[in-house]
C-alpha cells in the first residue's frame, strides 16, 4: 500500500477498509508499526479516553469511516474505488473481510456493483480461516466455492496461502495489475495462527490470554515470527492528528426558485430539479439512484450530470455503503429511493453516523397518500428511524418552492446525514419564490390573536391542516397552522411561542405511524409546557385505495382536523 | 403446482410467494382462472374496499404473507421449504422473482442458505425481461451470468423460453426432480410480450392502457392467446374464504424460574435457559440464529432441540424471512442476533408487520452497557425501530426472572411481531420465581407516599434508579421507581395513577438514544397529565469504555438519576 503519513489527506494514498473490524487490534498495531501511534497509545485499546475502540471508528483519524458491522466494507470500498475511477487517481483501495462476513447478501450486492463499474482499483481480500464466532463458516475451507461466486460476480479471483508473505505480496502485485474488474484475494489463514494451543480451534474468537497464558504465548510468537524490534521502525509521529475537518462545500444561492403560487408540483420533482440546479455550484454532488430514478426524479440530475450520477440497481445497501465511500473523499452524496426501501440499509445508515458521515438521504412516497400501491411502498416509518440516527437532520417540504430551497441546504450543509422526505402527489405551491428557508426552521401559515389551538403539520397534511382553516374560519373558529418542515432540529422557540399562544392546545397530524414521528417529536419537545395534545397519524395499518380515502381512513385529513379541534376546544 | 382449493390449508398443498410483488395484477387472476375470485372482484383491484391490493398482502388470504419490497421473497420460500423438509411434507414452494430484483443481496443470501440446507423441494424462477422500471438491468439477457451466479451458489439452474409453456412444464418437471439442492428457473421472456407496440420497449413499467389503446390490444392478445371464456374454468368459491385465524399455541405455563434473589445472571442468558424450557411444551418454536448463539445464548436451546433451531449464519434478512416462512406454516419463530443487527433486517420486519406475521424477534447487546466492544455493536435505536412497528410488542426486562416469565408469554403470544431487548452484562435477580408478569405490565419496585418523583426506568437502568432510590432515602428524598419492562404496550393505568401520586414529576432512564425509546413513549402517553418530565437517554455518541464509565458518560446512571430529582424538586 502507498500511504505518506506527511501527507494523509494525499489523493496519491491508497485506501483500507477493515470491513471486519472486530480485528480493529490488528489495524492500530499496523499504525503503530507505521509509526503513526506510540507503543504507550496501542496499550489504551477499548479503553474510554482512547480513540482506539473495540471496532474502527473515525476518532483515530486514520480511519476513514465506522465498520464492525459486518457487509458493508465492500461497498464503502467501491465508493471510493468510483471516486478514484471518477478523479483519474492511480489509488488502490483494499477491503479486507472476513469469510463469515461474506455470508451478508451486502457483499455480493457490492461485488456486483463493483463488477458493473469495472473497478479495477478495487481489491478485496477474504480472511477464510474457516471459523466464526460461534461455529464454523458454511463453506469451511473450500476456496473453489468462494472463487466460484467471485468469478460468477465478475470479479478476478486469486487463492493465496495467506501466511506466506511472499506470496501475499505476489497476489498482490497480480491484483494490481488487473484491468477492466476488481480483484478478490481469497487468502486461506488459520485462526490463532502460530500458537499452538489454540491454533485452528473454535471457541477463540474474541478472546484473551489469561495473565497466565501469556509468557508462553508470546515466547512461542516470538520463536516464530520477526521481532518487532528488529525492523528499525520509523518513530511514532502520532502527534500531529487530528486530521483536518472535512471542509463544507463553497457556499451558493439558486435562483428563485421555478415555481409559481398555486401551481401543482409533487415535491419529489421539485427535488431533482433542485437538484440538478445544485449541481451547476458545485461538483462535489454526486447523486446516486437504486433504479427508481424516475419516481424519485433522480433522473433530472442524471440527464444533466450523466458522469456524476451513480446507477445502484436494486440495492440500496450498497447505495449507501458507497455514498459513505465517496462522502470520505469529499463528496455530497444524495442517495435516492422509495422512503420504504431506504429501510433495507437502515444498518449502513447507522453505521454512517458513527462514522461521522456528512452525506444526504432523500426517500420518496412518504406515506399512505400514494395511494393504491399500498403499504409496502408507504414510508410510513422513515421519520422515526431518521431521527434515531445521532446529529441527523429531517427535512419534510410540503411544496415545490420549499423543497427546492431546502435542496440547496442540504448541499451545503456539513455535519451528519441529512434526510429529506418527498410526497408522490402533486400539491399546490404555497410559497413564493423568494422566501427563506432554514434548517432547524418552520413557516407558521395561520395565525391570529383569537387562536385557539395550534395545529402543527409536515408535507402532505399541511394541505389538510389548511383546508380544516377555511372550514374552522366559517364557524368562527380559529387556529394557528404551521408548516413544520424541519422536524430535526425542530424550530422549537417559533412552536413553543405558538402554542402558548394558542392556550397551549395542540394537534399533530403526520402521514406516518404514531411512533417516533413528527407528533412525538412535538410531544418531547413541548412536554414540560402543560400542553393539551391530540396526535393525528396512521394508526391503522393501511391498504391500497385512493389518496384521499386512505387519508380518511387514517383520520389525518381535514375533517379529522376539525374534530380534533371541537374535541379540544371543550378542555 | 398442486394446490387443493377445498383444503387451502393441507400440507400436501404447494406454495407460491409471488416476490416481485408488483405483478399482483397476475397473480390475482391465476386465482380467479383457478376458481377463488370472481371477475367482478378481479375487477376491484387497488380500490379501498377491495383486498386485491396493488402488492400482495395477506388480507386476500390465499396469499401467505406480504411481498412487494423486492428481494425478501426468497427467503421466506426458503423458510416454507425448510418446514416441509423438516415435517417431511412432500409439497414444493415456488418464488418468483424479477431480475432487476436479483440485484438485491438478500436474495443471494437466501439462496445461499436454501443450498446449505439442501433445499430441493423449493425453485425459484427469475423472470428475465432485461428491463427495470427505470433502465436495463446490470445483465440484461445475459442468461447465463445468471447461470453461473445460481451455479456457484450451489443451485441447480435451467434457462428457458419464458414464453412457450411446453418447455416451462418441461423445466418445472426437471426441477421437481432434483434432489439435494434447490432449482432456479431462468425464464426468459419479453416485458410485454404479445402487444407489439410495447413489446420489449423501456418506459412501460406498471403503465395501464388509455382507453383508446385498449380494444386494440386486447384484439391483439385475444388473437395471439388462448380464450379463458373456452377454458371452462371451475365456478368462482371466493365466498368461502376467510382461512381461519392461525391457532394461538397451546397454553402453558413455565416451573418457577431457576433463580435465586440476587444471583447475578445476564438477561441474554436467561432468554436462552427460557426458550429452551419453552421448547419442551409446544414443538412449534423454533429457534434462528445469525452466527451468534453464543452471545444471544440461543446455544442453549439448540444444544436441547437441535432439530428445531436454524442457523442462518451472518445473514439477518434471511433469518427473519425465514422466519416469516415458518410463521406462515404455523410455527413460533425466535430469531435472535445482536440487537444493533436487527437493523440489517428492518425492512423484511416491516413487511412481516405488513404480512401480519406472528413471532419473536431477539436482540441482545442493548445500549452502551455492552462497554468496550464500542458503538457498532450497541443496540442504541432498536426499540424506536420496533415501536413504528404496527401491532408490535416490545419487552425489555431488566433480570433474569422477568426475562424467563417474558419469553413464556412470547412464545404464546398470538398476534403481531413480539421483539425481547436484552442485556449484554450479568444483573441481579430482584424478582421472587413466583412473581407474574404480562405483555403490557410494569413492576412498581419503591413507591411510598412521600414520593416528590417518578422515575421510570427498564433494563439496566433499573438498577441505576434502585442505587438513586437508596442514596436519595439517606437524604430523605423518595422516589417511586417502576420497571417498564413493556414497552410496547405500555401499562398506562398503573404508570398514569404511579406518575399523578408522585406530583407529576417523572424521570425517564434508558439506554438508548433519546428518539423513539422509552422516554417517548411515557411523555406521548403523559403528554396531556401536565407532568414534569426529564428524559435521561443516550444523547451523545457513545465510544468504547467500561460499562459504567459509558453510563456515566451518557448521564444514564445513578448520579445522573439523582441530579435529575433534585432538579425537578425545585419545579
Amino acid at each position: 500500500m502507498h500511504f505518506d503519513v506527511e501527507n494523509p489527506l494525499s489523493p496519491l494514498n491508497d485506501h483500507f477498509i477493515l470491513s471486519k473490524g472486530h480485528a480493529a487490534p490488528l489495524l492500530y498495531a499496523a499504525w503503530h508499526e507505521r509509526g503513526v501511534l506510540t507503543e504507550e497509545e496501542l496499550l489504551t485499546l477499548r479503553s474510554f479516553n482512547s480513540v482506539l475502540e473495540g471496532h474502527p471508528t473515525p476518532r483515530f483519524p486514520y480511519i476513514p469511516t465506522a465498520t464492525g458491522s459486518l457487509g458493508i466494507g465492500l461497498s464503502i470500498g467501491a465508493g471510493i474505488a468510483l471516486n478514484g475511477q471518477h478523479e483519474g487517481y492511480a489509488s488502490y483501495t483494499y477491503v479486507l473481510m472476513g469469510d463469515s462476513e461474506v455470508s451478508e447478501g451486502s457483499v455480493w450486492e457490492a461485488a456486483q456493483i463493483a463488477s458493473f463499474y469495472k473497478l479495477d482499483h478495487l481489491i478485496g481480500i477474504i480472511d477464510i480461516n474457516r471459523l466464526g464466532q460461534s461455529t464454523q463458516t458454511m463453506e469451511g475451507y473450500n476456496l473453489e466455492d468462494y472463487r466460484a461466486k467471485c468469478e460468477a460476480f465478475g470479479w478476478h479471483a486469486l487463492t493465496v496461502d495467506g501466511h506466506d508473505v511472499m506470496k501475499l505480496v505476489e497476489v498482490f502485485h497480480q491484483a494490481k495489475a488487473m484491468r477492466g474488474k476488481p480483484t478478490m484475494i481469497l487468502a486461506k489463514t488459520v485462526k490463532g495462527y502460530g500458537i499452538g494451543s489454540i491454533e485452528g480451534k473454535e471457541n477463540y474468537h474474541g478472546k484473551a490470554f489469561s495473565k497466565e497464558e501469556l509468557p508462553g504465548v508470546l515466547h512461542e510468537l516470538h520463536d516464530r515470527f520477526i521481532n518487532v524490534a528488529d525492523m528499525h521502525l520509523p518513530e511514532p509521529r502520532y502527534i500531529s492528528l487530528p486530521l483536518p475537518e472535512p471542509q463544507p462545500i463553497e457556499p451558493f444561492q439558486l435562483p428563485p426558485a421555478p415555481y409559481n403560487l398555486d401551481e401543482r408540483v409533487p415535491t419529489r420533482k421539485a427535488y431533482g430539479q433542485a437538484l440538478a440546479a445544485c449541481g451547476e455550484y458545485t461538483r462535489r454532488i454526486i447523486a446516486l439512484d437504486a433504479e427508481v430514478k424516475n419516481s424519485t426524479y433522480a433522473e433530472i440530475f442524471e440527464k444533466k450530470f450523466p458522469e456524476r450520477f451513480v446507477q445502484c440497481f436494486i440495492a440500496e445497501q450498497t447505495m449507501i455503503g458507497m455514498a459513505v465511500g465517496l462522502a470520505t473523499q469529499g463528496k455530497m452524496p444524495f442517495a435516492s429511493t422509495f422512503g420504504a426501501f431506504i429501510t433495507r440499509a437502515h444498518d449502513q445508515i447507522r453505521m454512517a453516523a458513527i462514522g461521522r458521515t456528512c452525506m444526504c438521504v432523500v426517500g420518496s412516497h412518504a406515506g399512505v397518500s400514494i395511494g393504491q400501491d399500498g403499504p409496502s411502498q408507504m414510508a410510513l416509518e422513515d421519520i422515526a428511524l431518521m431521527r434515531s440516527i445521532p446529529d441527523s437532520i429531517i427535512l419534510y417540504p410540503c411544496d415545490a418552492v420549499s423543497t427546492y430551497k431546502l435542496v440547496a441546504l442540504m448541499a451545503q450543509h456539513s455535519k451528519g446525514i441529512c434526510y429529506l422526505r418527498t410526497t408522490r402527489g402533486a400539491t399546490p405551491v404555497i410559497y413564493k419564490a423568494d422566501k427563506e428557508f432554514k434548517i432547524g426552521g418552520c413557516s407558521i401559515l395561520e395565525q391570529s390573536a383569537r387562536d385557539s389551538v395550534c395545529v402543527i403539520a409536515a408535507g402532505i397534511t399541511v394541505f389538510e391542516a389548511l383546508k380544516a382553516y377555511e372550514q374552522l374560519a366559517k364557524k368562527n373558529i380559529f387556529i394557528t397552522v404551521i408548516d413544520c418542515y424541519s422536524i430535526k432540529p425542530l424550530d422549537l422557540e417559533i412552536i413553543q411561542a405558538a402554542v402558548l399562544a394558542a392556550g397551549n392546545r395542540v394537534i399533530t397530524v403526520e402521514d406516518h405511524y404514531p411512533q417516533g414521528g413528527l407528533g412525538e417529536a412535538i410531544c418531547s419537545a413541548l412536554c414540560n409546557q402543560e400542553i393539551k395534545l391530540i396526535r393525528l397519524a396512521v394508526y391503522k395499518l393501511p391498504r391500497s385505495g385512493k389518496p384521499e380515502e386512505l387519508m380518511r381512513y387514517e383520520e389525518i385529513d381535514a375533517q379529522a382536523i376539525i374534530q380534533a379541534v371541537e374535541r379540544l376546544q371543550l378542555v
